[in-house]
């Protein structure tokens, strides 16, 4: 798509989270609910994987302008039991609500060493990465995990059974926090899509064709196919402990259960722990623990030198590090898009995604 | 092997457990300590995987008999705080070892809900599923993890870099516990060795030769090859999260650090977290939620009418009833190895497991 090729580059990271704040609150958030949102989506473009990023974020004005997602949603804690927590997200965004639910996981970490909490009546999260490295921001290891609608197959079945059920852990790291953020499936929608506009073809044990073939076009997994779970049962496996770990502990919406866009509430369920690592060693001393495995790793002979063993978080580390010295890359269309909501809320120039002289 | 044909097929695994007891205790267990032990193995049978299992005990009484596993080891917690806790192994077998330590997490988790403990100075655990499967018969969600010497390449290694680092979970379900026990590798040493004795191909993704070529003979793997991890990066990254789990919070041994049958330790490291499902929701409302998911699940249409989704647990489940009715199937150089070490320890006939008539 070559209007979708990257030109906006000049805007920093914290300039996008001032406008996404700005573009929340013009459509009705209040600005304590608009910062998380707005960081969430930040620390997913900083991750550079091109996906589940700012480019959904029109997207998520036109729901929360046509009421599907609650722009004032009173998430509350409906069961608070010593280091654990069921919170209730009545219908947010789901980067709030699971937001929110990493908080919980943190102070009942700090109050007890470890702290564990689950949200329902949630939304798409995005992706674990925000929520399990505010964790580590605060020196934690946090771990995040989403069911969602059934895009799966359960290795055996002939459709799509279950969610890929997206999570992901954080730590501090020497170097860089640790930062994993997958999918139980082979590749996730987003890649999908990635590989099948780029061309290229997938390994056949990533999908199935529409008549439960494997397949190496992309397109055909998409079109009604069948994504596959890592290793069949393993990633199957790991799938069915999330829908535990949200929607049965939570209340929540199980599998097909579960809706998108809908007027009832998606009804997604999150699950946040978090491990205070202060109550184990100093976090200076497990950093450095950590870089020691690091070098470990790293001292392995390559199968290509071209190609490093490379830690959870350290790619992604690597394109923050570009992004903050050459600003953001937008393609046309989401500079196009956010503008067009700048003019519909009013937002003044200062605010505006740009777009870069050419 | 001809000679490793199931042979005896009348003991009940109760009777098995039994015979481990004495012999645990004949060797110069504490009749305490020998239990746990003792029952780990005889939960690893009952899943009839084939590995990791009683067939590995006469080993385990050779280490203890030449002092490289400590059969009276202090095993104490050396950090309590709250909700979390550090043990350390004393050079312990690892069943023992690992079984204290989700004790010491279940105990957190009826005082606080979530409950976390880490071992260091342990040594090989067999597998996750006994330990998770301890939290499940409470009432309880349990994750169990340990690391290991490295056994796996990174996916950008050439040679074996990490441990494939088990781990799994079990949870109450309706008609069966869930229970997972998987390695982070496409194989476990044991499948492969399963794949190499019955003279099948392995997929290519799998592992490499020696040379570092993706090969689709298990033996290659075997002798000085590579195990990969699942799905390149998502099968290390989890690797890399059980090492900072275990060893980087108990301040065990990383990686290569971690050693093999040495009389200095083994210094393996695991990891135990449960989650008190009380705090929640009445088990029984957990218990349907989990059959609910299961029908959903298997409402699906199928691949093949002769593979049905299997929910993890249903077929180690299914494995362990035939074995209630039938008796443990043992492979003859089981029996005989079993026998030898019944005599040398003056267990009398009544203990050993006999020879069934042919």
């Amino acid at each position: 798509m070559a209007e979708d090729r990257p030109v906006f580059s000049g805007m920093s990271l914290s300039h996008l989270e001032r406008v996404l704040v700005r573009l929340l609150v013009g459509i009705g958030m209040r600005q304590k609910d608009a910062r998380p949102v707005a960081w969430a989506y930040t620390v997913m473009t900083g991750r550079a994987i091109g996906h589940h990023d700012v480019s959904g974020f029109p997207g998520l004005l036109s729901r929360l302008e046509k009421g599907t997602l609650a722009a004032r949603p009173n998430i509350r804690v409906v069961k608070d039991s010593a280091a654990v927590a069921v919170l209730d997200g009545d219908g947010a965004p789901g980067p709030l609500a699971a937001y929110r639910t990493m908080e919980c996981a943190l102070r009942k970490a700090r109050s007890y060493g470890v702290g564990f909490a689950c949200v329902r009546n949630s939304s798409h999260f995005l992706g674990a990465a925000p929520y399990a490295l505010l964790a580590a921001q605060h020196g934690m290891i946090g771990i995040a995990a989403s069911n969602t609608i059934p895009t799966m197959g359960t290795g055996a079945s002939a459709d799509r059974a279950i969610g890929n059920n997206p999570w992901g852990f954080s730590a501090p790291g020497e170097n860089f926090p640790f930062l994993f953020d997958i999918c139980n499936a082979y590749a996730s929608y987003g890649k999908l899509h990635q590989y099948a506009a780029a061309g290229w073809k997938i390994p056949d044990c990533w999908g199935l064709d529409r008549r439960g073939k494997p397949t190496t076009d992309p397109k055909e997994v998409l079109d009604k196919g069948v994504p596959l779970p890592v290793a069949g049962h393993k990633g199957f496996g790991i799938s069915v402990l999330v829908e535990l770990l949200t929607a049965a502990l939570s209340g929540g919406a199980l599998t097909d259960e579960i809706l998108e866009n809908s007027r009832r509430g998606d009804n997604f369920s999150q699950a946040a722990l978090a491990l205070d690592i202060r109550r184990f060693l100093p976090v200076r001393r497990f950093r450095l623990k950590a870089g020691e495995m690091e070098r470990r790793l790293k001292a392995h002979p390559l199968l290509d030198e071209d190609n490093p063993t490379l830690l959870p978080g350290e790619r992604s580390f690597r394109a923050l590090q570009r992004i903050k010295e050459q600003g953001v890359a937008l393609s046309e269309s989401t500079v196009i898009r956010l503008n067009e909501w700048c003019r519909k809320l009013n937002i003044g120039p200062e605010g505006c995604p740009a777009r870069k002289e050419r």
